[in-house]
């Protein structure tokens, strides 16, 4: 498999290289990896608990994650999580998620610098769409894999959006 | 497999019994079925936006959403999809997710009454933890399965948490 990066393989370039107006159009390969940096704040956290309810306190309360053995308060994997369908939308706008698989290997703290990666590894034509899988990574600074998985969406195009927003 | 529901089994009720404080602790065995009812809003999928970066026109545009075949904008499956450990933490506060799948089967729309369960399937004593895989399907009010797949959560007891806040 050719094995091409849309963006930088170097973890420590920590953002993603928005294409300018007079790029070439690029087009999804197999092997195309996007990427997308972020680190989670506590502010970030507690908006989440907010719209999902989920008020475990390994989010919140420092002893309660260090009672599980757990250096200080975890984001919710499901929010380190999101990274995937929003790197695959922000590049495919109209993407539909199909399904996703994740395995929490390693807890994200709050603060920590981690960088969401989706891998296209298989494309298939579906009447005028595109029906892509992709791995799914979230990787630490310190290049453990802290997510990894799965995930199947349906692309309006193969052709990779500019970035209309700024990344952060 | 005993099937025992902790809750309520028709669709119908869409409120989880709260336990009191005088009831008899629950203990969680294979089969048990816990459940969540929502209805999420144009403001929760805004604030998921927001938090999440995620701003895939099909959740906040109708006429981007209509024409890949839609009703109208739709939650984001993941929005969705935290259900899951919403209701494994709530009620075992301290659990620590381990795996999810997630299959996207049906779109769940904004002002949709779903409801999200979790089964629990297979439970492991690990030192004095407890491995617990569930079966977890989130449904529409029409009784179609809009998501369904497993998550894996490692809890800190077998016994069912009291609900402290007041579910909506």
């Amino acid at each position: 498999m050719l094995i091409r990066s849309l963006v930088s393989s170097k973890l420590q370039s920590l953002s993603l290289r928005c294409f300018s107006s007079a790029a070439t159009p690029q087009v999804l390969k197999p092997g195309d990896v996007l990427r997308k940096a972020r680190a989670f704040t506590e502010e970030d956290v507690l908006h989440y608990s907010k719209v999902t309810h989920d008020l475990n306190p390994l989010h919140t309360d420092s002893a309660a994650a260090q009672n599980v053995g757990f250096e200080g308060p975890l984001v919710h994997g499901m929010l380190v999580a999101s990274l995937f369908p929003h790197i695959i939308s922000s590049h495919f706008p109209g993407a539909v998620y199909v399904s996703q698989s994740l395995n929490f290997k390693f807890p994200v703290y709050i603060g920590d610098q981690v960088i969401g990666e989706v891998q296209a590894t298989n494309l298939r034509a579906n009447k005028n769409r595109y029906l892509v899988k992709f791995k799914t990574r979230c990787i630490k600074s310190d290049e453990l894999v802290a997510i990894e998985g799965e995930a199947v969406a349906m692309l309006p195009t193969l052709t990779v959006e500019q970035l209309l927003h700024k990344e952060q």
